[in-house]
């Protein structure tokens, strides 16, 4: 890789360090389904990930800031570059490099494929949430597609050419899907025809690749109002014939596109389905295909909503990563005042680095980003462990765990590692508010983090109230039980951190039997988001101690730097999450008890 | 005022109630200096101000974020309808309400005039960064200037003819003023020469105004290093004759524009001082003349800066106030999703408000910018408490409660109701963070707040180490009696808050005398942004327990907005203060010990 401009992009040391020392992702090649890996090839697979990043993601992360899609009435236009770097990264083969090979994949563990697309996150946000969503796409189609589905359409876009999206969204339903009402008509063929308008669709349309693939949310008529008469339709852009070859345009058109304060990179397009615009066979509608049952829509789409999840986590990280190497860079290279006690003005100016104020930024910054960056790979790895567990009960164990995690791995990072961007621009000082400098775009980019895929205020409740405060708490006792073998596993010399973890845990735990047994659904919405927000602390307190661990074993400089953040996160986060945790102890009604005409 | 857009700018009834039940600012009109006033004359330039913000500022604040200044190399532009807004404004007479009738000003009280300004803040903050900076130019001037100096430059300014800046940062100096280098060289007739580039200077040129007068800080050739060396001038772009008339461009010029992030209708310009484009009497060098005494320039420029300061605080307050209020119409108006238990899909879809999720982000929101406005117009009556007051004993105590709260009323409303900005996108959900809704914008404009003016580091240590942990305490023991005062007058009905909060005052009273008997200036400067945050804290429910006590006398929606908005700062806000100083208490080293080379 490029170490100069990669360096600021993400830390090739600490990925290795997390990767090899700590999450042992070699032994996974000891196992069947890797066994045709090595270190390797995974080191080979990382540096060309970080190659793409360098030479081809980030040169134009700020020219497609400056110049954001536009659309006519007729096409949208996207600046070259962007598909140049995405066309580079369907040539490299990363695209499906974590799907099985019986789909045209590589079949390369997840937490590999995970860690060379924060690569290209880190290194335009924007640009890759294109392949973003046309992974999660394909691991739908994948998953629920008929064997047809996935020959003529997810091979492509494991190739790079096609795209897909995800349109759930419409103007009367972002989070509440259960109100959709695109309509979908069954023909005597077999297809459906539908109608209806589609809000927020990333990537919804564009001329950078072959076709784009829309799995759409819609209602066949006569289903039940709600989410349980939601099905799921694949609604290519462009008709493909009986041999994939491409026909007419489907009746799917973009109406308008969404201007955004960052990334802008990303086409957000107004999608109208059905509207008469192209009439493909003289009937009015979109030409759409069933993915899976009828009636389980909500729960197919659900398999690239979670993937999304984790990727938007994944995103926020790439985003306050490489905020972070540019301030610790910026911190390093400008000088500016004089220590207390040392202030002389004949002597000369000290590194930003060396001011108290600013080395407490970056510590913080470092235990964001680095904790962030550990929990989506730990939540990667977990997918891994899954496909070549042993036994069913292991394999159910590890799918509890990642659907606790999912939520925290979307929400945590969305608002944590934005406070590295955040801290970011203030080590930059008045530089980081202006547009000479990276900073200010990173900042505006992660803003998006907290909204798609499920505002963090769903992410919550979705951990709380549909994961952890449940009747049997089964999934609390997993989230535990991992926390303990963490614990258990601890030696002597961390042991403060171990005490520390568990008094936390064991705190997370008694306080949601408490609200679950509170038996008030108003109350846990309203404590939701405090809850998530210290549960995510904790498990990322957990992830420093296991990462603390591994460093043990040796004192280079990245396992120094995971000892000092490690010891800052217990030291400074970790408390006021528990502080957290008590408030919501208390379970306070103020919020839900309010009249709102005080407000 | 225009109720209906008005309403989204700042709350008329909020503000009332601040000046009338809970600061009694007609007393004011009991002393000579505001006797001439009267309720009545208060009530007209609120509603002027609130006119001036709903129909000349508020219209072109988006304009003018897409519309930045331009710079050809010789001429910045910026879109008419900012000076138009503001010529509006200086015809209004607004602009030196709070100035003495000695200089041509209304003399009303600070307080008053601290409110009419929030208004045009929270309209428009870019436009408002103008006559933000000729204010405070000119009560520096009024203060330290000769009487000519008064008479050619203040008046024009209060009349809003004469625009002004001040002129600290250069490219090697921006925290650090000691290491300024503009050169001062003195003339035979008692003026002086300037050279040297200035950086960040906000409105530093234009033609919107028949003059700029800038406030530079310089060293006269030969003075020590280091900030005692630096004196102030006054150097006028367009030089004065002895009438008073325009005469020739002194050699002042800009050489380039910062393009920010936010804030985009504020020029900000790096500035030559000397560079030869203009030799107004053939010899190089910009013209200035001495302000104040020679070697006190730091000194008299904390005049502008105290105020300027507090002025960045009220502007974060208008920005996190407007954006709550589009919020909170955007909660009534927008409908989505239903309640937890009422989950039928054939019901109607409920008002964002009735989430408990929006109502805890709307009460957190509310509880930071009314919280922010109170700190801001307290401290400004603080200075009209001065003016009038009695005895100098009772003046000093003022003057230094007033610089213990400079530094929070900057740096808290820049972080917190900054919150209520964030908290405001996320209300919004997708919606949000488009440029089709003002919150973005909003977001934007307020990342400038912690960095401007000093940094929030900056103000940290000002608060900690420069006002709190003195030898003597004795600021400390001002701020403490001042809190005192209130928990001794709260009613029975309150005392559990009072309670709480004389706990965090005597931890905050204890943190500082053990940090101060530490001794050790490295740890202060680690810990001096947790404390000033939490310190921040603890003043603003002092504020909170003040509202609190004045709404006790009614029961209107104001008093019950703040006796819940008042509730839940004591509840969530103020416990996660006292936590931050606890661990301000442990004195820990990990920043100031760590080796930057594992960063």
């Amino acid at each position: 890789m490029s170490d100069e401009a990669g360096s600021l992009i993400l830390s090739e040391p600490d990925l290795h360090f997390m990767l090899y020392d700590w999450l042992d992702v070699e032994k996974l090649t000891e196992h069947e389904r890797f066994a045709e890996h090595s270190r390797e090839v995974f080191d080979a697979v990382l540096d060309l990930a970080a190659d793409l990043a360098t030479l081809n993601f980030a040169p134009h992360n700020r020219l497609s800031d400056l110049n954001e899609p536009t659309f006519d009435g007729a096409h949208v236009a996207v600046i070259p570059e962007v598909a140049q770097a995405l066309q580079a990264y369907g040539r490299s083969g990363l695209l499906g490099s974590a799907m099985d090979e019986a789909v045209g994949g590589g079949q390369l563990p997840q937490v590999v494929g995970r860690a060379c697309f924060t690569w290209l996150q880190a290194a335009n946000s924007a640009t890759a949430a294109y392949p973003l969503l046309t992974m999660g796409n394909a691991n739908l189609l994948a998953t629920f597609g008929t064997p047809q589905q996935i020959e003529q359409f997810v091979r492509p876009m494991v190739e790079g050419r096609f795209f897909g999206t995800m349109c759930l969204s419409e103007s009367q339903a972002g989070s509440s899907l259960g109100d959709v009402t695109t309509r979908a008509v069954p023909q005597p063929d077999g297809t459906f025809r539908l109608f209806g308008d589609k809000m927020w669709i990333s990537g919804g349309d564009h001329e950078m690749s072959e076709n784009i693939l829309h799995l759409v949310l819609a209602r066949v008529e006569g289903a039940p109002a709600g989410v349980r008469g939601l099905s799921l339709f694949l609604v290519p852009r462009i008709l493909l014939g009986e041999d994939g070859s491409p026909g007419q345009r489907n009746d799917v058109i973009a109406t308008g596109l969404n201007h955004k304060m960052g990334y802008r990179g990303t086409v957000n397009a107004v999608l109208a389905f059905g509207s008469g615009s192209h009439l493909p066979d003289g009937e009015p509608g979109a030409i759409g295909q069933l993915v899976g049952e009828l009636g389980h829509g909500l729960d197919h789409m659900f398999h690239m909503m979670n993937e999304a999840r984790v990727a938007v986590g994944a995103s926020a990280v790439g985003l306050g990563y490489t905020s972070y190497l540019h301030a610790l860079a910026y911190a390093r290279a400008r000088s500016q005042g004089r220590l207390p006690g040392h202030k002389d003005p004949r002597t000369p100016q000290v590194a930003l680095i060396v001011h108290p104020d600013v080395r407490r930024m970056l510590l913080a910054s470092k235990s964001y980003v680095e904790g962030g960056l550990a929990l989506v790979l730990y939540a990667a790895k977990l997918l891994d462990l899954k496909a070549i567990a042993d036994d069913e009960e292991e394999a159910a164990r590890l799918d509890l765990l990642l659907g606790v995690l999912t939520p925290i791995v979307k929400a945590w990072p969305s608002q944590w590692c934005r406070k590295a961007n955040d801290l970011s621009i203030q080590i930059h000082g008045g530089a980081g508010y202006t547009r000479d400098f990276p900073v200010e775009q990173f900042y505006r980019d992660a803003r998006l983090n907290p909204i798609h895929e499920g505002t963090d205020g769903i992410q919550a409740l979705d951990l709380l109230v549909r994961k952890l405060a449940t009747p049997t708490l089964t999934e609390l006792e997993v989230l535990r039980a991992s926390c303990q073998a963490t614990i258990d596993k601890t030696p002597e010399e961390l042991s403060a951190f171990a005490g520390q973890l568990g008094g936390a845990v064991d705190l997370l735990v008694g306080v949601t039997q408490r609200l679950r047994d509170a038996g008030d659904p108003l109350l846990l919405a309203a404590q939701a988001t405090a809850f998530a927000d210290a549960a995510g602390h904790i498990v990322v307190a957990w992830m420093w101690l296991e990462q603390m661990i591994a460093a043990q074993r040796g004192a280079n400089r990245i396992h120094e730097g995971k000892r000092l953040a490690g010891r800052y996160f217990f030291a400074y986060e970790l408390p006021m999450a528990v502080r957290t945790l008590d408030l919501v102890d208390d379970h306070d009604r103020i919020v839900v008890d309010l009249d709102d005409n005080f407000l």
